[in-house]
């Protein structure tokens, strides 16, 4: 999640479609992208395009599971470089967020963004609900305390997908500070819940 | 926000409108909302919706700001119904918003989702931080230790706006269970903050 999608020039026309149609609908939008604009931008014709995705819901749906793929795969790569470990605790969320949260092209999640956008359109609310049940389960694993995984887990992922929608209010400003600080409080007292509940 | 607006014939054509875009913006998204739509629904000349809105920019800013007062005056009496008082506690903002989310016409935050669906265009992230800056000044009056209230009210709107997106997820359920277990789960951290700062 560090930079725009690769070279599009070494790509099949099928993978050239789905990269453009990424980066557009992440920038702008997905109502606001045309697909005019990603058939011009991907240099596919305009029947490889509708051979590939006869409408634009089906494309939406590829879209999503594309960014799905790629988020989950940075997710994880970005948490175990900042020394996640089964049962480690939460302590790598902070500085893989912060990564993303500062990246010039962020806008947000894509889950996010689109069943804000679309609502109940092509499946958008069942793709991003099972987004973010994969993020909540890859979140579950850093939990020391089986026991409590399961509802903790959903309590930091709320607390991610708040930070996530205030890093996006603001954006132009790229001073992502005080997100950062709201969620490391979070993560503080969230960490600490196992020594709260003892006697 | 327990219903849609009040009944148009009451109102003048300006406020006519505006109910109207509310109710349409909120429902179906700003982009899939044609302004003659508007036109019809509110019952109004296309000269006289252009004498108060002469672009649909013009528009959004009166629906943001129109939809701020309402939300924050629904909030405020909400939370003073489920017995808010200055320093009192957190405990006030669960039930004020599971009020909201298990509303049949619950569809999150309008600035979230403006955000989301606009980015920077008619100013809406800037209306859209002022928002949530007056949401978190009514939740720091909430907390009892004056000299944490900003950086913890902080941390408790990040909460709050991840139960908001949360809750819109699973708004085909209309099954908001998890996300109030997992807001309750940080509701209840973050006032024991104080107490674990403590030797």
């Amino acid at each position: 999640m560090t930079s725009n999608s690769a070279d599009l020039t070494e790509l099949s026309a099928q993978d050239r479609i789905l990269q453009t149609a990424h980066d557009l609908f992440y920038r702008d939008g997905i109502r606001a992208t045309g697909i005019d604009k990603i058939i011009a931008e991907s240099g596919v014709a305009k029947a490889t395009f509708y051979r590939y995705f006869p409408s634009k819901n089906d494309l939406i749906r590829a879209f999503l599971d594309y960014r799905h793929q790629r988020w989950m795969n940075w997710f994880e790569e970005a948490l175990a470089r900042h020394g996640a470990k089964p049962g480690g605790g939460l302590a790598p969320l902070l500085p893989a967020l912060a990564e993303w949260f500062q990246n010039p092209v962020y806008r947000g999640c894509a889950f996010i963004n689109s069943v804000s956008e679309l609502g109940t359109l092509a499946d958008v609310v069942e793709i991003s609900r099972n987004h973010k049940q994969d993020m909540t389960a890859v979140i579950a694993q850093l939990l020391p305390e089986p026991e409590q995984r399961e509802q903790l887990a959903i309590a930091v992922a709320i607390a991610v997908d708040g930070a996530i929608v205030k890093a996006q209010f603001e954006n132009q400003t790229s001073d992502k500070a005080e997100t950062l600080a709201g969620l490391a409080i979070l993560l503080k007292v969230l960490s600490a819940q196992k020594a709260m509940d003892s006697p």
